[in-house]
């Protein structure tokens, strides 16, 4: 036996639930790399078997059967290659995010996770009980390598038993989503693990959307002398490395690493990062496309350029539903836009509609005088037509409201808040102008036409209405956002970095009563630390002194 | 110093994060507890200085602060009376669900909750640590009191605990949700306690609504003998308690004892539950009243009986709102119900408004034929109208679909689901018409008009469209879904009962791809072991055999 090891690594688009499917996909895989890449192991994502998060498909009572049926598919339909797979495991009653090792055939180790995460998006403490602090080290061609998984790798813990059991390199296998700026910490922690134990990582993370999480990919070796490779995020594949044994210990084959996928722009990272989300959505649900209302404005341009780029120009189907307050430039910009991407429109005004509603609402409403009523109105009438169309159509609308907006509530609930998917509902409007940009660099030109990246923002509910009149200035509103939200500082704390004092408790107060609102809203991509969706779990009914 | 003991039990409802207002409360209690009924001290439920559940106000910035202060407050101004009272403690960096004892102005003990439910609604170890096995034993007037919290008592760690720590009596402090049948398992547990410490517990629980929970109170006292007291369910009080210290230990003064509520029907107790849940959440957020579509359906016509009962009629408005395929029947009963209420009753019929959409959908639909399209837009063109209404006076829609409509999906999205509050979301059909009947037992007449009960259910989106048309009749459907869903049966184990194939595997899967619908409803009072809330987290991405 040669004392050079050749580790594939099959980062892969898996789908909640599909062990049938997954596993079909994970034998595929070790086949692969077996006759292509001459791999002596291959290792599969954390919970690869029924993919990430399974939440209470978790609690299913044929989930055990299902999941040993499928180790056993896999130990009699490959050979020939060793293969790491994450998996739910039962052991005394008792279920645990473990790993197990195949080997001719036949599971030759396990492991369970050490360090559950139960803290943002995550709930593993609800399924699993934390592994028993034993490592898991096996062989192959004599070199023995350690399993963790996902968050062990934050911990000093796990890589030091599996060195303390005798590994010499570390196989770390994740479900990671993505978040802007993640994958610096990813390295970070890497390389703190490797300055430790002085042994490389081969850390692999799943790709793919699902639901509001999207996992990156991006998988790694990291070793001694740093970030030895990177692979393409947001794009499914299987990695090929080779390691050698010397008397330093098991070294990286430094010439033969793959070539490392090129650093994305923050920028590019949340545009490929929403597209899958995206996509996936739609396609692992079946869907035929997706519908939205182009308004002229920013959200909707550029919820139409990434539905268009996501899915294809043929599935999205564009809706203009003008009213009294809709600008000539909105009619214009829309119509140019769905033309530069190629996709349906149509036109379709709501004044009668909307007159009906107040025909019928006169006597209820006698007396009464204009207010935020009529302006929701007109949003419903929208949202109605889009979900008609839907309904007859079978896509799903697309909703196109940002973060900031669904901050502040500056939504209608039942009206542009209808929908299945709502791509930008973690993308801060600042954030929507810079990626608006960077579809046009992209393109080359103006894609998403300029007026719609320059004009200020406005609701267009009522004549000459602009957004930044009742709220401060969105470079503004999204820093103070960033740190009530994302940041959990007090608004005090925010008013002495320099901010207005009024303009802090309007946004902060802003957020705490509109948690309604967002209960009721569809999901989104999550890009940014903290979320509106699982993420952040506040009661509707509370007091509290707002920003404290 | 006496060898007897005077304990009152608080049953209060608080407000979750309105730190404030609580201490008021609890400050309130104990004096009026040591004034009125000579308490030597006095019990507070688990977290009662933030209520339950605080969810992710755990994580602001003030929370430790703003908690510390109010423990001051308590003891700088209650004397003469000893305080247990739940609250978060930060101990090491580290949060824990705790209590603390406060005599004479300073706190004297402390406990931290050992067992952390997270499971079901529960999500504690998102926010603490477990406590660190240590008991919290004190003295008054000689007798020894142990301490725990809630989950702790399902265990029989921590009385035993306290037990060889020296307690002879224990005060067990909850925030104890309500789902029906929940208060036998309390007994069952509590009498098991007993029986293995020979110790005398008193059982305090919350009382309240919080979202979609409603604590019920019911507060006991368990010894040796038996269950010697129920407090009232559904109410705030304070009951007070005497205990000797005899050659046997520690004895209720069973002549003392105030008398037990009594046991409430399980229609009553839901029934309860469902007003509770209402009116906390319209009043804790401090809403007008609500407006509801009344259709002429036992849905609505009991979520308006519950609300009127809950709220009051002069808080209630309901709206009739007719198309083509309703009938005369609903149009009277519903006129009739509102008028048995003294609820105010308007009728807007829908004929314009749909006639407008579909005008407008005429070019968009050309050579399409009628499908749910068009019987959703129905129930759209209602819903908008409510969120008008809502809108313009400032109360709010209450959802009226029941638990399985929500299993099975048969409501609209931005349709019937419209709402701040959905009464009837945990409530399966078939019990719908149980409480129906108990609300016209009460009143001694059908205040419910009796036709409502009898008719076919129908949601009259077509010509002589009935429910069980296309679905399985509702005793057998809600049978199914009961086990499906809260029992976690497969759709083969649900067969095996007795069901036809067909039905059982329609069912199941019709749960199971509704769950993005379930995700934009409102929330709603949960009154089974496993509502559509908190308690149940499917993916909304996901393949799975249907039933497996």
């Amino acid at each position: 036996m040669s004392n050079s090891l050749n580790i594939a690594m099959a980062q892969l688009n898996l789908l909640v639930g599909d062990i049938d499917g997954n596993v079909e996909k994970i034998i595929a895989a070790a086949q692969q790399a077996r006759d292509e890449f001459s791999a002596d192991i291959i290792m599969f994502p954390e919970l690869a078997v029924t993919s990430y998060p399974p939440e209470d498909l978790l609690l299913r009572p044929s989930l055990i059967t299902r999941v040993e049926r499928a180790l056993a598919q896999i130990g009699r339909r490959v050979d020939g290659i060793t293969v790491l797979v994450g998996c739910p495991i039962s052991h005394e009653n008792q279920l645990f995010n473990g790993a197990v090792v195949i080997q001719d055939g036949a599971v030759i180790g396990h492991y369970f996770k050490h360090h559950l995460p139960n803290y943002q998006v995550f709930d593993e403490v609800r399924y699993f009980t934390p592994g028993n602090q034993q490592s898991c080290v096996f062989q192959v061609n004599g070199i023995s390598l350690g399993v963790t998984i996902c968050e062990d790798i934050w911990f000093p813990g796990p890589v030091a038993g599996a060195k303390d059991a005798g590994a010499e390199l570390i196989l770390n296998i994740n479900a990671s989503p993505f978040h802007m700026h993640k994958q610096q910490q990813r390295q970070q922690v890497l390389q703190q693990r490797v300055a430790e134990s002085g042994l490389p990582i081969c850390y692999l993370n799943l790709v793919g959307g699902q639901d509001e999480l999207v996992f990156d990919g991006a998988s790694m070796l990291v070793d001694a002398k740093g970030i030895g490779f990177t692979a393409p995020a947001y794009k499914e594949g299987i990695y090929n490395l080779r390691f050698e044994k010397t008397s330093q210990g098991v070294q990286t084959v430094a010439q033969a690493l793959p070539a490392s996928a090129e650093a994305l722009s923050t920028e590019a990272q949340v545009y490929e990062a929403l597209k899958m989300g995206l996509r996936d959505y739609i396609d692992k649900n079946g869907f035929k496309g997706i519908v939205l209302g182009l308004s002229g404005g920013i959200d909707s341009g550029l919820s139409l350029a990434i539905a268009a780029d996501a899915l294809g120009p043929e599935r999205v189907e564009a809706v203009m539903m003008p009213f009294r307050y809709t600008s000539a430039m909105s009619l214009e910009d829309a119509e140019l836009e769905a033309e530069n991407f190629g996709v349906a429109y149509q036109v379709l005004p709501i004044e009668p509609i909307y007159e009906a509603f107040m025909a019928t609402l006169e006597q209820p409403f006698r007396g009464t005088k204009a207010d935020k009523t009529e302006e929701n109105l007109q949003a419903r009438c929208r949202g109605t037509l889009l979900m008609a169309i839907s309904n007859k159509k079978g896509a799903i609308v697309l909703t196109t409201g940002n973060k900031s907006e669904m901050a502040v509530g500056y939504a209608t609930l039942y009206g542009d808040m209808v929908g299945g998917y709502n791509v930008l509902k973690d993308v801060p409007k600042s954030l929507v102008f810079k990626l608006a940009q960077y579809r046009n660099q992209v393109a080359g030109y103006p894609i998403i036409p300029q007026r719609m990246i320059d004009r200020p923002p406005s609701a267009e509910l009522a004549p000459g209405q602009v957004d930044e009149d009742s709220l401060p200035p969105y470079s503004e509103l999204d820093q103070i956002l960033e740190w009530y939200i994302e940041q959990d500082l007090s608004a005090e704390a925010i008013v002495a970095k320099g901010f207005a004092k009024d303009d802090v408790y309007q946004v902060v107060r802003l957020v705490d009563i509109n948690e309604y609102k967002r209960s009721q809203a569809p999901i989104g991509v999550r890009v940014t630390s903290r979320g509106f969706g699982k993420d952040r779990r506040y009661p509707l009914t509370f007091k509290w002194p707002a920003g404290d």
